[in-house]
């Protein structure tokens, strides 16, 4: 059996969609967290000075996204045609885009400016990219983004909106009720409901 | 045969990875560009009001990295094995990075002001990454970044590096003799070599 080991801050951040990941499929993985004073001690190990770092039987992966599509594809979530697995790769990049979007608003300490920053975002990235995400949901139907089963792309998006919803309120999903449902149904996972209550609880 | 068309602007930007892919492996292709000022009229058909959109037989599929990968695997240029096409995933999402990082840059009208930004992102971002890198390029000793033969990780690092240098100068990669090495490679691919003579000339 292979050995994975899952190198990330104590944070949701850019790991968890890997932990979803492995939680979802119940891959045994070493869950290897360091809180920020440690980063020093880590950082000149890795590839590119950067974490997530997947360690495949030791051998590393950098990169959140290549390291969640190499467990997607080998464990079945990453979509069951070259398509679909296309499609997903496709979603999986625009969750990217918006967790880049959220930077300065995390960065950002005063909380006047930090509300404006959060509004100018969801008026102008969020809110377009979930209209347009309505009628992909919509057109394909089966209540996933991609197919007819489930897919890492489906737990990106619960891994974006679901602390999404936490920090700023169960607004921000009102005109999608088709991603709240998505994002629902994949919470009550029981793998998921399982992991999610008894990880660590981290504010990012 | 399948019918490929590549929505994008006049500019080589995030479109052409793609571009370079399938010129590389010399499969025929729709190259549809647009001007800046036209971008409103063909918005609203894309999936996410994003573009690229490559259109696979009227199918549309948008993201760069996710377009570059479908073609790349279609066409024999993603890795041999899941593995390598994990690390090639990774380094293009390097690369992905980076181009996000010259951002700030290129928006920047201030000659004074851009000229700063620009060594910071050198200092900051670019150069502790090339480092990084040579450290791979000597490790995998193949002359690419992953296996034994050309991916579209190398091309997409020819595709960054290339307008680099031609923007910024050539000490850009002074530090980084395997990379120069490399992107010298790329250009002086027959293929290669002929689409860029005889593409659209182009800023960005």
């Amino acid at each position: 059996m292979v050995h994975y080991k899952l190198i990330y801050f104590n944070l949701r951040g850019r790991g968890e969609l890997a932990r979803l990941i492995l939680h979802h499929q119940e891959v045994a993985f070493e869950d290897f967290r360091f809180e920020r004073e440690e980063w020093t001690k880590y950082k000149t190990g890795t590839p590119f000075g950067q974490v997530p770092v997947l360690e495949v039987d030791g051998k590393p992966l950098a990169q959140s996204n290549a390291i969640a599509r190499y467990l997607a594809r080998q464990h079945g979530l990453a979509g069951q045609n070259e398509w679909e697995q296309s499609q997903a790769d496709m979603y999986v990049d625009c969750i990217y885009d918006l967790i880049s979007g959220t930077r300065p608003i995390i960065h950002e300490s005063d909380k006047e400016k930090q509300k404006e920053i959060l509004q100018k975002f969801l008026k102008e990235t969020v809110n377009p990219h979930l209209e347009k995400l309505e009628q992909q949901l919509i057109k394909n139907g089966t209540g996933f983004l991609v197919g007819k089963s489930i897919t890492w792309a489906d737990l990106a998006y619960y891994s974006f909106f679901s602390p999404m919803t936490e920090r700023f309120g169960d607004s921000v999903m009102d005109n999608s009720p088709h991603l709240k449902k998505l994002v629902e149904h994949v919470a009550n996972i029981p793998q998921i409901k399982k992991y999610v209550e008894t990880r660590p609880k981290t504010t990012l």
